[in-house]
């Protein structure tokens, strides 16, 4: 399943290895794996610490709630995501706890934590794919989420699957080429638009 | 400088030894380590691939564009990030370029990808400290953002400052015990606030 980024700068085999593969499968994680993972969530850097970041989830081994987090994905994402062995949702508290003010960079700081998350789940050898397409209203209702939260991603835990096991046309989506903007549209220097100098020097 | 976080649970070298100090020294750092920076950045996972991020980045030696972005943040912060070797400001497209729809997930992404910059910023042995505390719609006007596009955040990047060199009361800060919510309270199972039974299973 391994497609590592095709890099033009050198980066850590973490970052490299990370994808978002649609072919992943359901084999058991030992929950001190899943742990890890959530812990490394739990350091991300959040404004004024507030760590905003909450996640609902659940195992295979729990059928039931896995189905209630599964029927909070729209049905795209469901088809290939009930194959994971944990589900997530990725939730953000949306005030400041200790003022009550709202905190405008909460899904900023859920974003650096499930990055980290899914670094972290690279480095023992699982797979994370995140996912946008989710219901947040019908997750607030299911979950019963107190007004101040809010459900903002849905993440699928899982292992990679062999290539020889996962359905052709998931495997042609993962092993198609990865592609991003190039560098010198997204990193400007002193004039928006403009390449950073530290680009070509 | 170096206080890494007290885990409860193994995490990556990379995610344990991340932290944003506030004692950062300017020494230089190699073009060819900055571009690897962005380019993890560049390779984070996005809501449709959008890739919403843009950086606006100076180094000390364009002391002319590193002063318009230091401007850029509020005083507190200038007084310490003015001594990292380059300043960033991080920003997002808020619509779909394919589509103009707006973007929900477009500050989310920027957090994933500062944050797997900020790890890479580790592997190469340097720090990187995010601000919150910044005055966007002056960095809209300094740096003339087309109207789609918002300043989210500050990045100041350098080398961990030696204890002996750094101002004792930004190492005490830095020196201070590391500390997180417990797991128990981010990471919740079927019903909202109660832990997930993976955490003690």
């Amino acid at each position: 399943m391994s497609n590592p980024a095709p890099v033009k700068h050198p980066v850590s085999d973490l970052v490299a290895r990370r994808q978002s593969p649609y072919a992943i499968d359901g084999r058991p994680i030992p929950p001190e794996d899943l742990r890890s993972l959530f812990e490394a969530a739990r350091w991300a850097a959040s404004s004024y610490n507030e760590q905003p970041w909450r996640y609902i989830v659940a195992t295979m081994d729990d059928p039931e709630t896995f189905d209630r987090i599964l029927q909070c994905l729209v049905e795209p994402n469901r088809a290939w995501a009930k194959e994971g062995y944990a589900l997530a949702l990725g939730a953000v508290r949306k005030q400041f706890e200790r003022n009550g003010k709202p905190n405008a960079h909460a899904h900023h700081d859920l974003g650096a934590a499930s990055a980290t998350l899914a670094l972290e789940a690279v480095n023992r050898g699982l797979v994370v794919h995140q996912m946008a397409g989710i219901f947040p209203d019908k997750a607030r209702e299911t979950f019963s989420l107190p007004d101040e939260f809010e459900v903002v991603t849905g993440l699928c835990i899982g292992h990679g699957a062999d290539p020889k096991d996962a359905p052709e046309a998931l495997l042609e989506k993962d092993q198609a080429k990865r592609s991003r903007r190039p560098l010198e549209t997204i990193v400007f220097g002193g004039e928006w638009g403009k390449p950073a100098a530290m680009l070509s020097d």
